[in-house]
């Protein structure tokens, strides 16, 4: 009983010592503004994360759009219930670029959805984006790096936007506020488990 | 014209073998059952990435549900989103361990939602759980780690169990079928940008 109470004791002590740290790094964050998140590394979990943070702005009720290069063309579950939400979807369409094996055919694909990005990327009613995947149209040169970086630092103020996809171009990682990097440790696929409804598709 | 001809050759040529490499894989992975993803790591995006995965189950008209650990007591939008839309949350709702600083409160209301967790890993109508931030439970030793492990290796069959949080324990590591860490390259935060709606919370 004496030991349950130390250790409660020295719980309440540590727990204030974090609480006095975080308020006081909450003071200090005082800006609001659009930020850029990008989500990059090999591991699984980046398109899926830019997913959530479009569920997360849609159901406070903000303005989202989702552009998606390279994209399988079956059918994906986090399209239907954010398109029925009100998010916008514009999607590439012409599968994995292994698929089609047709460059010209991709760059044109690219340049299309593209344009609808920094259509929007210009639009201040848009308060969130998501360029799902678009880090190999930079790598790939489908799309140029250079209109890109000048479309998102252009941005109207408070939109926010979401890059996802593997080895994410170092200027996007220069421009970007906050960036993660999604390491597999391991993935079910490996082992021999199909890709599946509801957790990959 | 010649170089571009070469290149687009070059393209097909690369495409296919990747191509070939995927057809493989995709024919050895043919194996379907439930899988625990764990996203862990000190990053942005290991919670959104599991409410992304939950918006793509519920999406697919799959029965989903969410059972929220250590909580912050503001709203959030992906739940408004996700609870219209049929997904069941079981929040513990305390708020976060440095600001209720009360060990046993939080044992209690840790153990509270632990019981609805175990009931939805016994229910054969629950295809997909997030069990959002369990690691810390574990970690902090709020829930007993072969409590949960047990519960996770008898669920039924066709279950997918979604853990996040910082330092998984490295049982859950080895139970998990997909491990993907999430690595903080930089963060607004510490550009002293806040917390925001529609991106942060």
């Amino acid at each position: 009983m004496v030991d349950e109470n130390r250790k409660n004791e020295r719980h309440q002590a540590r727990m204030q010592r974090i609480k006095e740290k975080v308020d006081a790094r909450i003071n200090q964050a005082q800006e609001e503004r659009g930020i850029v998140i990008v989500i990059t590394g090999n591991g699984k979990g980046k398109s899926t994360s830019g997913f959530g943070t479009v569920a997360r702005a849609v159901g406070h009720g903000l303005s989202a759009s989702v552009i998606q290069f390279i994209k399988g063309t079956w059918a994906c579950g986090e399209r239907n219930l954010l398109e029925q939400n009100g998010c916008q979807f514009h999607v590439m369409a012409t599968g994995f670029t292994w698929e089609t094996q047709n460059r010209e055919a991709d760059i044109a694909a690219a340049q299309k959805v593209w344009q609808e990005a920094k259509r929007l990327l210009a639009d201040p009613k848009t308060d969130l984006i998501l360029l799902d995947e678009l880090t190999y149209m930079v790598n790939y040169d489908y799309i140029d790096l250079d209109e890109v970086i000048d479309a998102i630092i252009n941005r109207p103020i408070n939109q926010h936007v979401v890059i996802t996809g593997r080895g994410a171009h170092r200027t996007l990682l220069e421009i970007a506020d906050t960036v993660s990097e999604v390491q597999s440790v391991k993935h079910a696929f490996e082992a021999g488990i199909k890709a599946q409804k509801g957790v990959d598709w």
